[in-house]
């Protein structure tokens, strides 16, 4: 008969328990920091009527890169490609009830139709941390140091990541009162921003000038990037009361806000960062490898004042990223931040038990119960091979300690233990066994 | 402008955190007991390709329950709606790297297209814990073992569930050497055995009589359901060599290691227990609430022998159940066992911060990193309400302690410290509130 293939679908992953310990010792450590913030963990359904998604996302997510099940003629689903709309929707529906501000995480599955790359599969965990409240910029600074911290939970320093920041009603004022692009113009301005980095120079300047038409107003555009500090412009034609528009004055109050709150060494105000997804109202940031190995964002997100408007009339802003964990694992490799043991199973409180023949099992499993119940693991080798072997096994899969069962051990209701850290052997009555073990650490 | 709806797809769930973490803690104390076993945990994709269901799973399980994604032109992908074909794929990938016994668990989410009911949901997840080895009768014990002790950590005990278990080997004998069952009618019987518990007794004695055509058969076959020993069957026309048949003597054999383990009270020998799925091949089981709340299994698995013969050409037995925990959560709340504490947030280092006005909320955040470091849960009140709202605010969402920050704290550098709990309130320097705050236990 031919065989099926052992391979996963082309741009999925199986996780063996190698790799899923590796994920989960990554998602524990963002857990650990966010919820030392308070924030609770929520979750939303994998399917979603793909209604939601089309009306705010961006259309290539709703489209080629969309997972789309059909199971009701012209009801199509969709495999979740974020959590934004399904946050949206679940806030919405209870929003006489919940008490803002709220603060939750969630790490689900997301699914995107898109070609499999380095840090990129078409089935992947996309952590999301979300405040809800009207705390304007204290809730993007309480993002920026939940960022820090996650970062610094890994061992990763300011040298080694930013977060470049900028804000979206700012970036407004900038392209329409200062570098005079026409309104009809702004949405092409963005993209072309937003396109910057992934250009060679020479023709992103040529896109800008062929689609503005203007030069002056290229001229500006073409500085975006350039400058990191909202008190030194590089324009001469700013308007008198430039300082007072809505976007700069929060521009220059989160800049003196991250000062205060230590956080300089991780951030970068950076007019060149756009965020591609349509519902950014406010400040917008990624995090980016200061290095070469991993040039495109690590991860991003930002603020959305209308984020329920779909489902209700109230007006809830809120501020929020997602995390790719795909992405952060091979940041965090490039920079050797992950220990080797982490792929290892935890064995420190591990007893692996050597019956020596089928006449010791049932003391064998008698023992491992016992063992068990004093919140000790235990294996049985319920294959009785000969000692030696089993002491290998035992030794190989990490196990600290070995209980071996003979016939002489069930006639006396004894066992023997061996310490495989420095080979010292005792038998001892089962009674006194829990005494003996300690746990390795 | 309408408005979407804001409920989940029909037989989907919405998880706020509430309802988040009865998932958590369920699945958190399942996690605790096999890993107390040794097992390690995996997980494969969401979506498969359809031909690895289709050739092993039920036929409904690929065609009306099945939610199918064509994301390439007759390339059909389904939704996962068990993970066996996936640890069959996976194993045999790495077969010839994976050291013997596999003890593997996985929390995947899973899909079925069904009528959503009690307990029932399009996306559920499905706890899966296998042991893939050679080891026989030993590995069935020990997952019953698991999954009495799953039970017994939750507070049920063998007066509330029974794991009711055949042997499918058995049960072919039975038919065929003692009822004189035909070969072509087996699986019709198999079928009919399994809705038994579904129908009324009448119906069901019809459609038996009515199938096989031959009353001495149908009497034998009726009788299945009503006996539980072995060693007393009420068949007058047992074969000489009965006792020697290889399912007869693996009941007979399981039977004693279940009562020398201790775990008689939870195991019910019970023939009439079929598994509808199509690979098994050893012994099967079931597990039932023994009230009336309860009437459907709540959970069961078996053993299958070729379980990887779809991908490779090594045979490899293992044996492991499917447990969906909304149908275990229906059951631990029909009996009390869900405690309502579970539904709160953990706040036993949490630290609720209330600046007293603006000028306060840049100590307020030094204050909450201070104590974040120090391993505290710490959540600040940048909306700056009056006193008396926040420490409300605090108390309702269950902090046991509240720091104030006014001019006075900022002026000192120091802050106020509320003890919600008896209501004392001091006033220290920054550097000495971790040691006054002790954690709520």
């Amino acid at each position: 008969m031919n065989k099926f293939s052992t391979q996963p679908l082309r741009g999925f992953s199986d996780f063996y328990p190698e790799e899923m310990r590796v994920d989960k010792w990554i998602l524990g450590k963002i857990r650990e920091v966010v919820e030392g913030y308070g924030y609770e963990e929520w979750n939303g359904p994998t399917l979603e009527s793909i209604d939601i998604f089309a009306a705010k996302s961006s259309e290539e997510l709703v489209t080629e890169q969309a997972f789309i099940v059909e199971k009701v003629k012209g009801e199509k689903l969709i495999l979740r490609p974020e959590l934004t709309p399904s946050l949206a929707r679940m806030v919405a529906a209870k929003i006489k009830e919940l008490e803002l501000p709220l603060r939750w995480y969630v790490f689900p599955n997301c699914f995107r139709y898109e070609r499999p790359q380095r840090g990129r599969r078409r089935e992947f965990i996309q952590v999301n941390v979300d405040i809800l409240s009207h705390d304007g910029l204290y809730a993007d600074l309480e993002i920026f140091n939940i960022i820090v911290d996650i970062m610094k939970s890994f061992g990763v320093t300011g040298k080694q990541f930013q977060i470049r920041w900028n804000n979206r009603r700012f970036l407004d004022e900038l392209l329409l009162m200062v570098a005079k692009v026409p309104e009809g113009l702004k949405n092409q301005v963005y993209k072309m921003i937003d396109k910057r980095d992934k250009m060679e120079p020479a023709e992103y300047e040529k896109w800008v000038r062929d689609t503005l038409r203007d030069d002056a107003a290229a001229d500006r555009v073409l500085q975006i990037g350039s400058f990191h500090d909202i008190n030194v412009l590089p324009f001469d034609n700013l308007p008198h009361e430039f300082f007072e528009y809505p976007g700069v004055k929060e521009v220059q109050q989160l800049t003196e806000m991250i000062k205060k709150a230590g956080l300089k060494p991780y951030c970068t105000f950076s007019p060149e960062i756009v965020r591609g997804l349509d519902y950014y109202t406010g400040t917008v940031y990624e995090v980016f490898d200061t290095g070469t190995e991993n040039r495109r964002a690590l991860f991003g997100g930002g603020r959305y004042d209308n984020l329920i408007d779909l489902f209700s009339d109230v007006q809830l802003p809120g501020t929020g990223f997602g995390l790719g964990i795909y992405v952060l694992e091979l940041f965090l490799t490039t920079y050797n931040k992950i220990p080797p043991e982490v792929k290892l199973p935890d064995r420190s409180h591990g007893v692996y038990i050597a019956p020596l023949d089928a006449s010791c099992l049932l003391l064998a499993i008698k023992v491992a119960q016992l063992l068990r119940a004093q919140g000790k693991q235990a294996l049985v080798g319920y294959d009785c091979r000969k000692l030696g072997r089993q002491i290998e096994t035992a030794s190989k899969r990490g196990f600290p300690y070995v209980i071996i069962i003979g016939k002489k051990e069930v006639d006396a209701q004894s066992v023997t233990l061996k310490n495989l850290q420095n080979g010292e052997q005792q038998t001892v009555p089962i009674a006194e066994m829990g005494k003996i073990l300690v746990s390795k650490t």
